[in-house]
């Protein structure tokens, strides 16, 4: 029993990290879909932003469409900040691969507060939109001051 | 019922209308936000295909969870090829904006052939992954033959 428990679990572990060791033909390829993810991302999130803020009539199924993409979105970047990428032009700071452990607990509260977003726009709850838009907006803008130029 | 019907038909164009008809600040970010879109979905499409051609030993966790992320890509880049996008500087092609009817056409069969191969990864049957596979690239290649520079 324990043991077929570890084998499941080191499988899992396997899919995941075979998931995120994504494989980028060029270390350039790797920026590019990371800057196309980040952006992509971005404008789905501000939209939420406009109807969490009210200047855009809050739409519960908009919402929560916006979210799902964020949701998606939000894992996929990490994979494509390698060793290989260090050095090639991007807004990206050294500090990233100096703090990688730092670097991945960003990562990880990013993702956890889109999670809890994408949570609260299935409710359609607008006052839990407005905080977990707040608290992932935060993280968002932590990770930025910390390691983007 | 009738009315009743044609009540809930009406929302549920509005909503996809409203899903579909994406607010960019700029035609700039709209052509951006397409690119990366279109560049994030075909990183993950080729990591299909490298399994589906044999380059890359088969992992049905693998495929299912990349196809996801192309379903999810095969629906955003359509609301950002706007009118106020088309003197931009991009590989697309006027006819976009000439033959809206056929580009349209030719978006709705790539989201058919995505969607069916993300059903085929959700089976974890080899076939019906490469099957589908070379459907949807078909897909891919026709519109890019058509509307790509």
């Amino acid at each position: 029993m324990k043991v077929r428990f570890a084998l499941v679990l080191a499988a899992g572990l396997v899919a995941v990290s075979g998931m995120a060791h994504a494989q980028f033909q060029k270390p350039e390829d790797a920026v590019r879909y990371r800057q196309g993810a980040l952006y992509v991302m971005n404008q789905h999130f501000v939209r939420i932003g406009a109807m969490a803020n009210g200047r855009v009539p809050f739409d519960a199924k908009a919402v929560q469409e916006n979210a799902a993409v964020v949701l998606t979105m939000s894992k996929l970047p990490w994979a494509a900040f390698g060793p290989e990428t260090e050095d090639l032009k991007s807004k990206a700071k050294p500090e990233i691969w100096m703090e990688t452990d730092k670097f991945r607990g960003a990562q990880n509260k990013m993702m956890t507060a889109v999670a809890a977003l994408d949570s609260a726009a299935r409710t359609g709850n607008l006052d839990a939109v407005k905080k977990t838009f707040g608290e992932a907006a935060a993280a968002c803008k932590a990770c930025h001051d910390a390691y983007r130029q």
